[in-house]
């Protein structure tokens, strides 16, 4: 018995199953591209075993464990840290268990899919998981990532990754990355900046985090030349770690344009802590076309990742921290927010901004015809709840016949867990397939105009807008 | 020739079409769970004949008779009673024909198919309503009406329901629901609480319903901790009569957590009737966090109701008064709106919050990350507008992904049409089903699973979030 | 080889597609209603062949050029002209050329299937257009436009156009359609009264528009009532030339119902030139009301086209002025912004006012409930980006639940692109087909019924809206 369909996510109707398949096939085994995303730098650069099924699949994915708080398990009976330190479950195989006999929870869940692919095609599984399956599994698994062919380096080449980008922060020293390079690994693992903690305000320490800023650069992040010049030289750093891309994850899309004596006073409050609510997030949206502007010299994309109303619980967010599960979609408003930008450097044909999006009503209202007139826009693929077939799907019918295929950036997969990337990029190749088979199969779209738009969608528009 | 097909809203792909239908047939004849709605008690206590066709099936559903008003007919024409006194349409004949001929503005709507279903089904009435029929008609129910076998207890006991809940206000006396108590008969009819009248310090005499509110349960509500008391004694009387859960219709989803000396402050402002709008606002606000931590006291589900700009045209309120099918949503943001009481009672196991929306934008990017977080969260079913084929698929589409199966909370018919019952739960049941057929077809979900997931929706779900 | 599949956009199960080939075969050769649209009347008065390939299918439509802009195509390299005069390319062979290397941009769109649906059944081509056949399609399209049956009369004709309506501005003399008439060409392109360079006091000019609208009335437009009494002689001017309907395109839905004496404040603070942004959204609200009510004097359908934030590019719109691809949607209300109109008017049986969106969130949400109930309130189709099969689609499956079908306004086409006519009424019949023969394998509508609502959605209703 499979975990898996072979036919999964393809639509029911024999002709159009069939299409479908064939343009699948077509696609199934090109590389992956996956230029954003939070895997652990260390794992590549130490190759050490990933320690236990509960630290690869529980402990740390928000995604899995969130839904087991749902309906009423305790974070710390998942074995998730504590801020206090305070005591929370350390036995893996007694995690693992408990995950197991919830795991019906997940059904319908995109979780539920990329989980079953990994424990089928990753680990050669094939009875389904469940109280009764759980020590079985544990046992299997275990045994598996005691196997040199488990490691993480391992991982990646059988998984077939051409690029693999992490993000990291602005004063981040790269250590890992460098410990890779110096490997003579080959894998292609690279960095993405990451500068939240130096350009929004109301970041923890921002003040000390400019200066520590200033003292990695030699610049004089006291002043407005100085602390952009320190990120023009951070930018490069991370450049040298085969950065292409920076990214930025606002709370909303604004954008502003301010002359450099209003930024500058604003930065001069920021430095004192002394910045309103208000102009705290002129100054974040100043920022970004700051980065736009320094894009346009170095040539890295521009990533806007905003809508998320994080650590949406204050109790939990006490007891346990940031990215547990509590981090809550808010509606989110690009026509205005992105004026300033737009007007600024929008009209630029060397310059790729990408739009990614947590509230769907804007695909067809906003983004798609931004994406479709602008230049320098293209919209990111379905982000975090929306990485999914229904997401997929509806970003297509929402966005493709306002701005086509060719303003979209291919998939991303955004994740920290490792072994849910090809399970990842399996759903979105079969869920473009499934659509461009539809559009076909209606008249909407030739046969061979479909076989090109999906190579496409899964390589060639990925790399494009990353310049990989 | 059948009024309704056998496998309407089934998919019409044949495999998937086959299995869905399995599907079906595996919960069709469960009993069904109503466990929020506005049928009249009286019709059970005292077991009358419903009076003709016209004041069963048009007169009072505002779903029905709006249709035709939008098209021209005026309220009047049809009955709907004047707030003067003045005339209307008092014939009953006479109002059904002119129902009978407009009948097919109703096509493609759900009240079309669960007209048609009570007729036929309930009624055994084969050809289309229209002019040519409409005396047929008339008769035939009248007919029917007449006969024991068609009186509510029967028509109860035949729909098989298995419990009823209804809505009352707060300062209700609950005499029907004690005369069906007293009566001896078996019906599970139960009350809910709906203390509008008492929390809203915009409703019509609000200081003179808190102070009967005191006078009934012999607290001083004149104080806060009296008008707290009294509340907690109203919601056990209301317990004596089965109720399982209080209902809150509140503009919006606002929810306050204030210190008892600033609720104190407003609520003495909200008798002298000096409460600006924001503060009216926010008064019903921390009253939706006081009552769950009623709840958690007395076990009590609070459902949430907001979103509906009520009484949307002052001509047709001033002429006909509330709920003349001038209710029209409006935007609804859940995410900031909700945080107070989250922060309060979000995390807490023995507490059911059941959410609601007339806003399908928020089901994806606001109500399911939420619900797939917080344990005291559930998902309300399509509601009003929404209560659809349509409208349930959107809602399973776009909330399993993220907040799975058990993070709904079963189906809910919120109806005054009795005939209508068993035709809405039977769209659910088959709505539900088409989609787990949907699931599995493309890989979703297992076979079995979804023969469990069926049952749960359909039955066990609504038990468990009303605690039936 | 066809460019386009004869049965494209029907369902793909064999019965479905049976059953929707039926019912668009019923309909396809059904007149044209083109209720309101933007084609130039000066085609039709003189009759003269259109200049070029590039001039009939490039220059002029924006929802082409916008594409290629879109992917790094300057708008000076597709002619399109600049304000100051300054160069931009000439040579129409050379801006086809550019048009069809980057024509596999559009793949997916309905503009795709619009030109190759002109392509082919307009002049008869069946290769696809690309960089190889740019040369061929331009002399095959050139050598068709020098014939006399591809002038325009004769393609009005041979489109089987019943009734074509232009909009023109208040103050236009419409010579062109005064030469229509006097030609004795029996064509009926009618004009539609677009009154907002005289009714918004942000428009350019605002004052001296006024003042010429009193010049050509002879009334006194520095007086509220001398105003309101030139609008009405306009409309009547209008009125001989055929018009039967008034358009409105604000930024907003916002309606007001001010008192004679406020709205006279108002405007004569809008022809000082002295009114805050604010006032002006309200005069032009106020307006609105102003207009429904003249509405039913002289029975002219009144149509709202809100929610475009026109212009959105500043460095493209001062290059190259309004209508140039760079009109993006914004969230828009209804529910709040017309009450007040709703209020004064919108019981009225002989009042018509068809809303249109650019938001379709506001499909389910708010215009199917208000057109469910008001009986002034028609839907007007998907307008502009939704114009398409995926925007039909959740049109239908948005509206029909809550207003069904009676309460829309049949299909429009809004376009200045004169042969794209054709096609786009072909896909909005192929589409509502498509949905009805949905509706009628899954139980939710008869057979019998599907046919008459098919005749209804592709003509009868436009004709009622718009009184034709």
């Amino acid at each position: 018995m499979a975990l898996v369909d072979p036919d999964r996510l393809f639509p029911v109707e024999t002709g159009l199953r069939g299409l479908t398949r064939a343009l699948y096939e077509s696609v199934a085994d090109l590389p992956i591209i996956s230029p954003h995303g939070h895997c652990d730098p260390q794992w590549f650069a130490e190759n050490k075993r990933f320690p236990n099924p509960a630290e690869l699949f529980v402990i740390p994915d928000h995604y899995v464990f969130r839904m087991l708080v749902s309906q009423g398990v305790p974070l710390t009976d998942l074995g998730v840290p504590r801020v206090d330190g305070g005591p929370t479950e350390t036995d893996p195989r007694l995690i693992w268990k408990r995950f197991a006999e919830h795991y019906y929870l997940l059904r319908g869940t995109p979780s539920a899919m990329w989980l079953n692919h990994s424990f089928e095609h990753v680990f050669g599984l094939d009875v389904p998981l469940s109280a009764e399956t759980a020590d079985m599994y544990y046992d299997h698994i275990d045994a598996k990532l005691a196997q040199d062919d488990f490691r993480p380096r391992a991982l990646f080449d059988r998984f077939k990754i051409e690029a693999l980008a992490t993000t990291e922060g602005a004063l981040d020293d790269l250590k890992w990355h460098r410990q890779i390079r110096e490997s003579g690994w080959q894998g292609r693992v690279i960095t993405t900046y990451r500068p939240d903690a130096v350009v929004d305000p109301e970041f923890e320490g921002f003040a000390d985090n400019v200066a520590e800023l200033g003292a990695i650069t030699g610049e004089d992040t006291a002043t407005w030349d100085g602390y952009l010049n320190a990120h023009r030289a951070r930018r490069a750093y991370f450049k040298e770690f085969g950065a292409t891309a920076s990214d930025h994850g606002h709370a909303t899309a604004r954008t502003e344009d301010l002359s450099a004596a209003d930024a500058n006073a604003l930065f001069q409050k920021a430095l004192k802590g002394t910045c309103t609510a208000d102009e705290a997030d002129a100054f974040r949206g100043h920022m970004l076309t700051e980065m736009a502007r320094m894009s346009l010299e170095d040539g890295l994309t521009l990533q806007i990742h905003p809508g998320a109303r994080r650590n949406h619980s204050a109790p939990v967010f006490a007891a346990h921290g940031r990215d547990k599960g509590f981090d809550i979609p808010g509606r989110t408003d690009y026509v205005g927010a992105l004026r300033p930008l737009l007007d600024a450097v929008g009209m630029e044909r060397d310059l790729t901004v990408i739009l990614f999006t947590l509230d769907e009503t804007t695909y067809g209202r906003e983004l798609a015809p931004m994406a479709g007139a602008y230049p320098a826009l293209r919209l990111g693929p379905p982000w975090w709840f929306f990485d999914s077939y229904e997401g997929i799907r509806k970003f297509r019918e929402a966005t493709t016949e306002t701005c086509g295929f060719y303003n979209t950036a291919g998939f991303n997969d955004d994740t920290r867990a490792f072994c849910s990337i090809p399970a990842r990029h399996d759903v979105a190749r079969r869920s473009d397939c499934a659509y461009l088979a539809t559009l076909v199969a209606t008249g909407r779209l030739r046969e061979d105009e479909a076989f090109e738009v999906a190579q496409d969608l899964t390589y060639r528009l990925a790399k494009e807008a990353y310049r990989l």
